[in-house]
């Protein structure tokens, strides 16, 4: 099936069939021109290049031109040419145009000058029809595609895990409360707590934090599994780093070890720059040119090093013995910041690290516990600019240990006992990782803001469109 | 990178190199033997098939023979050879075993004899590790790999709606509060009402019952898009068709009229079902065997018919004409239940049927109007066991009638002014539906309840694991 009725304007500009008449549709990005000759720049979002329509005035009504602005939507048919203009192989000259919107100049916010990313989050309804935003969510879609690619092409299997959750057992943060009570008219107990035993699933649920231990469950009968779904936090962190809504991919395979786990995290990473490199190269350099002059370069860089990795342990040393004045004291035990883990990549090592072996006091509890019995098999991979862009571990497969530790931290027995029981039969070695995507999309794309990663974000006091 | 450390199930059993040692891991199906040989059935979740692993008693302590039972996990090396058994090409003769995790056979809920699916659905946990689950969870990963796949060589781009939306304005079905409030002591305005400004995001938030309108956002920017993603609905619907969480796949786009949404959901869903089987045979197999003996008949059959197309009001007329008793009597305006779509496609026209101009009253605000002044088009796709897998419709690009609806409906401008202001600015036509994903699994598995085909479900009063 083709697409109906036109062609694409990235179809278009690679075509070779000069003088062979098309249709093309699109919005209108600007106009110019004098009485004898009109310029129409035209973008349809398949690619960030517009084609060139050329119309000769005195063919259209002026009317129909008078409605040709900056905005509009129309539908152009005409012949394909080479173009004489620098940047453009080909162009159309029209026969027909035909207006099937209008954007009044008055009021249609995305005029020509360029806009604050900002003012672009205040009308993220219209952001995606400017060169930024087009850019970014066709790199988007690349990734996401890519990472399903990655997966199949290896054997993985995609599981839903679910996003409505009745336990909080993973501890990752603060949950967002799911209910269909009638919150003007909440249901009592006798013992004057609200009966939770009235809501939709019969008992108190939250979002999502986390899909892991579900994949766990999945690893231990597929083998090798991964998720990729939206998870939640309800933490009041207004950063550029931080969305209360995002997406995140949890591979989680039986039979890995943390080494297997580590090879893994750095295959995918540099699988998924390359593939933007290779697929996303005229929105990249767009970025390049107008966000993040060493976007390409760095990303060229990450696809052909190889990571660092080295023990938690060590990586305090190296910052204790830096001399570097840190905002936050380094000391053995304490959860690195950003300023830590960006001195230890973009400073000292120059390339992507993993850092491994982590105090298990500051990881979650079903890490994989070390002899030494102060640390777990835990592994954060930690990128230029971003910090930490994916962390995991090898998992707890030994039943009694993992209940010692569920126990010691508090967590309820009756809320993980289908988790445990994976321990209890057949239980076998396996490990598993977190990258969230839109860190991912940061990076590729060279944003600063993560607002500016996702179609729609959700963050404090924020849940427009 | 290869898998690391061992060679799945699937490829040892296409493997030619006979003689050659491989390691195999994964969990024991059943274990059977005397004293001179064991033979164990042994299963990672990369295929449905076990390889059959053949081990000499006497070079095994018995204590580790003992342990190899139904459901532990174990580690064998061996040696590659053609099997004189049948129905299997080759199997391991085994040198070495190791026990990674045992499974006690009295607890081990997963012994050798069928269980029920009511019965696997309360252990959702270990489901993924029977024949018929696993075959599932396959079949469902390579359906969302081939939607991916399939918009993506189509240029289409993967748009991520928001999932946590401030608007009712879809209106499709009950929705779910999304709150940080302490519900024990919910902070009230001067007046007494809930005072939602101090909540997480300022206001009162639902969980997504549809991405569609964000779709259309999307569609007139970049043309062609698609949303993949949890949709939800807190309806008291106990029936083997509804989940209150479940995936949907929703693509939009510009320049469609309601023939091109036709054409494209017909060629879709052709492609899924040829993708399923091209890609799951064996499962498919395993299904029809155990489940619907007629499965891969109908999905040949599907795969191979054109949809019927034909307008609602002629649907009722067939239904009326039909003299067929139905439990909901048939009239012009009245929507249509399961059993008038499963009449028309299985008893009727006996192949998927495409309805289309359905009275305005019982659609959505945003379809568009005919001229007519009673029918909007809309368009349901009818399939034979599921009725309505996909409802669409092309949109109503024209403001001022837009608008009129918004009003007529009771709909709150405020909530929808983004959605209104894209009619306003470089409007065009556009067209776009949406598939449930379960049904569509439903459909490909042949499997009866919803409940069945995704990993965790979510219904009224459970949201077990």
């Amino acid at each position: 099936m083709q697409t109906p009725g036109r062609t694409k304007v990235k179809e278009l500009l690679a075509s070779k069939e000069l003088g062979s008449d098309f249709v093309v549709k699109g919005w209108v990005r600007t106009k110019r021109g004098n009485k004898s000759v009109v310029f129409i720049a035209l973008n349809d979002g398949s690619t960030i290049s517009n084609i060139q329509v050329v119309a000769n005035p005195e063919e259209y009504s002026e009317e129909v031109l008078k409605l040709v602005t900056t905005g509009s939507c129309i539908r152009v048919s005409g012949t394909l040419v080479e173009s004489p203009a620098s940047g453009q192989p080909v162009e159309i000259h029209a026969k027909e145009i035909e207006v099937y919107g209008t954007a009044d100049a008055d009021t249609y916010p995305l005029q020509k000058k360029g806009h604050s990313l900002e003012f672009l989050r205040e009308i993220a309804h219209l952001r995606p029809r400017t060169n930024t935003f087009g850019a970014v969510l066709r790199i988007r879609h690349a990734m996401a595609y890519g990472i399903h690619k990655y997966f199949n092409d290896k054997g993985f299997f995609y599981l839903h895990a679910p996003i409505i959750t009745g336990s909080d057992a993973e501890g990752a943060g603060a949950m967002f409360q799911v209910t269909t009570l009638d919150l003007n008219n909440l249901p009592k107990t006798e013992e004057g707590s609200i009966d939770f035993a009235q809501d939709f699933f019969g008992k108190a649920t939250n979002l999502t934090v986390s899909g892991q231990l579900e994949g766990e469950l999945g690893a231990l009968a597929l083998s090798e599994v991964y998720t990729f779904g939206p998870t939640f936090r309800a933490e009041n962190s207004n950063t550029p780093r931080h969305l209360a809504e995002f997406w995140m991919i949890e591979p989680e395979m039986a039979f890995f070890d943390i080494k297997d786990n580590m090879d893994l995290a750095e295959d995918f990473l540099k699988y998924l720059v390359r593939y933007a490199l290779d697929n996303c190269m005229e929105d990249l350099e767009f970025l390049t040119k107008m966000y993040d002059a060493e976007l390409i370069d760095r990303l060229k860089f990450v696809a052909e090093s190889s990571f660092e990795r080295l023990p938690y342990t060590t990586a305090i040393e190296i910052l204790i013995a830096s001399g570097q004045k840190f905002e936050y004291p380094v000391s053995w035990g304490l959860d690195l910041q950003s300023e830590h883990e960006r001195y230890l990549v973009e400073k000292h090592f120059k390339r992507p690290v993993i850092l491994t072996d982590y105090p298990r006091d500051i990881k979650a509890f079903y890490m994989k516990q070390n002899e030494d019995g102060k640390t777990v098999r835990a592994m954060d991979v930690l990128f230029p600019r971003i910090g930490e862009i994916i962390g995991g571990s090898q998992r707890e497969e030994n039943y009694d240990k993992l209940l010692g530790r569920i126990r010691e931290m508090g967590i309820h027995e009756k809320d993980v006992w289908w988790y445990l029981e994976t321990r209890k039969f057949g239980t076998a070695p396996h490990s598993g990782f977190g990258l969230g995507f839109e860190r991912l999309v940061l990076f590729v794309t060279g944003m600063a803001n993560i607002r500016d990663v996702i179609p729609f974000p959700r963050t404090p006091k924020n849940a427009e469109f």
